[in-house]
């Protein structure tokens, strides 16, 4: 029996909207035997050893306690320095979070009052818009098909007086699009010449397979950065991210955070040390391997762009209906993800690589076998 | 040069409380080489070896990416089972959380619109008003001085039809009191009665040192309870609670979860139950020697409520100004905390016992000084 009383309390914030999307396909995934799973978004390979070694000799020593709520000081001083060589901005202070979501939220909290427009790119990570009308704001999509590209022209026209912050995410997820630096610096500049605010989600930067990253920071000083440890090093359940922006801003997050998150774990905090000197381009060259066997496998059959970072792919759905698509994929038990949970469009779908090589063959077959049914 | 810009983005949820007070005291003790520190609200024991054993096993084991949003299998249904065992309501589901903090935080979020009352006791924990303000509630306070005991029948005095919630804590933070039977039916049948909601902040349940917990759900099924294993354990930098309540309330609260917590750290709740397993009374009559020992030694200065749980004392500042209190304690390298932190009041300071004897000795011994002095 349902509490009727219960469901009179909830707040008004959470109803605007809901989480079911993606639920719904892992509900329906866990009734597969042995699927083809390609909705994954972690990497497929453990944490390295050195770091969960160090992880462990953190909780043998008794690093136990609580850290201090912006980080302990010799993972928070070591990326203060790197932040600081990188970019030599003289008001850009680092603080570790609780993953990067943890970041995001406390962030968004941060700023967002009711009615504050957010600026944010279709497609988008499913939280966005979830936390921008958890906090009141209103989110102002830029729709980006068919290339996900970002073009700031766009941008500048989606700005009213009511314009609080833009939320931009390269490497994308879901498209695995990466920005170029004209797209970046197009951005950063605008951000800069209306005052508003610019969150750059980098999480996954580790993952990067044709070149540099190209960041809004290096072009306004005033930017947020979001990172994280969870997806470089396969340790997305250690829950450890970092951010870094104008302190008065961080110091605000710092305050959320330490009535709510109140620190990130205390032993994963010590093993991020280990992972900063950990040299993960052998497991970048692999998942860029993944990316062109996935491309080299669908792209006389699908329309797609060819992602330059992260693990996703994110191709338009034979027939254009995404959903239709998926479920069909399912039938032949191979699960990706409908473009609706990350779009208003639901014209394409999201295929995580993050897979075995195995895996990725068997879902390359499955999904060519659709494509050519559908024709 | 602080960027004057970032200020001009600040959220106004955030502006209505601040959290200086503690780091006030905290910086100043950071300059003192050798202090005798009770001010701290974390055991002073490290976790148990077998627990220590149990995350560590996991972490080589790979059960390191994320969990699901509402806690890994085992330890739910194991935690499902005895709640259901102890109380027997037909609605009441538990979830993992991040840290006690963490269920809180989002109890709140879930709950409170702007303009709704939640009603308190003061002296609170230092977390409750600020996160019911930065949710737009107004906190209604119960003034529970001198003995801190709950009379009903203020609370129903407090009650209005903008009542949404009652939020309670028992051991508290920063007395140490429990509540009675009687303090806790009378409180939950009120709740029922009104239709408003009751969250039962049950963080020190591990730490009761003359009988059984009393708590408000065992007389109204609605209750929402939040618990978790930091203090418990010894394991406050691992960030794991859970909390229990009706069904549809805590779908909601895990709704949130996946977009900001997103899960607890993984290999922390496979040693939960270990943890479970674990004998802690050892622990548990340690500490009721500690409370043995600093009540004996200071209740013939001081005017104090003995504690029944948690490891705090809030005796009364000699003079009745808490702050000069502390002040002339920090001369002495004695770490206390005053009680405006805790309370609209500042006659009283919070004593942290969870101590080695040798410093809970030398603190009583400054303490006793400082009294006689004040006469």
């Amino acid at each position: 029996m349902t509490s009727d009383l219960s469901k009179s309390w909830i707040a008004d914030r959470t109803k605007s909207f809901d989480s079911s999307g993606i639920r719904k396909v892992f509900d329906l995934a866990a009734k597969i035997k042995n699927p083809i799973n390609l909705s994954i978004g972690q990497p497929d390979f453990d944490v390295p050893e050195n770091i969960k070694r160090s992880c462990i000799d953190a909780i043998e020593a008794g690093k136990n306690g609580y850290a201090p709520t912006q980080g302990i000081p010799a993972l928070r001083e070591r990326l203060q320095n790197e932040v600081d060589n990188r970019f030599g901005h003289d008001d850009r202070q680092v603080i570790i979070t609780s993953g990067t979501s943890g970041g995001l939220m406390l962030g968004l909290l941060s700023m967002i009052n009711p009615g504050d427009e957010v600026i944010l790119f279709d497609p988008y990570f499913v939280m966005y818009p979830a936390l921008i009308q958890l906090c009141g704001g209103v989110p102002i999509f830029i729709d980006t098909y068919p290339d996900f590209r970002i073009d700031p022209n766009h941008v500048a026209k989606a700005i009213t007086p009511k314009t609080k912050l833009i939320l931009f995410n390269s490497p994308s997820n879901p498209t695995g699009v990466t920005a170029s630096v004209d797209e970046v610096r197009g951005l950063a500049e605008l951000a800069n010449h209306h005052g508003v605010a610019l969150i750059s989600d980098e999480i996954y930067s580790g993952f990067l397979f044709d070149g540099e990253l190209a960041t809004p920071a290096n072009y306004n000083p005033e930017t947020i950065v979001i990172d994280g440890f969870s997806k470089s090093y396969g340790m997305t359940g250690w829950r450890l991210g970092y951010m870094h922006g104008p302190s008065a801003l961080m110091q605000t997050i710092l305050k959320l955070q330490q009535y709510s998150f109140v620190c990130a774990p205390t032993p994963v905090q010590w093993s991020a040390l280990a992972a900063l000197d950990t040299d993960m381009s052998g497991y970048v060259a692999d998942y860029r391997s993944k990316r062109d066997r996935i491309v080299a496998g669908l792209q006389d059959d699908f329309e797609l762009v060819v992602p330059g970072g992260a693990f996703y792919l994110f191709p338009k759905a034979p027939g254009g209906d995404a959903s239709a698509f998926v479920n069909k994929a399912l039938e032949r038990d191979l699960l990706i993800l409908p473009g609706s949970i990350f779009s208003r469009r639901n014209s394409h779908f999201r295929i995580s690589f993050a897979a075995s090589d195995e895996t990725l063959d068997r879902g390359i077959e499955a999904l060519k076998s659709l494509a050519q049914a559908a024709v």
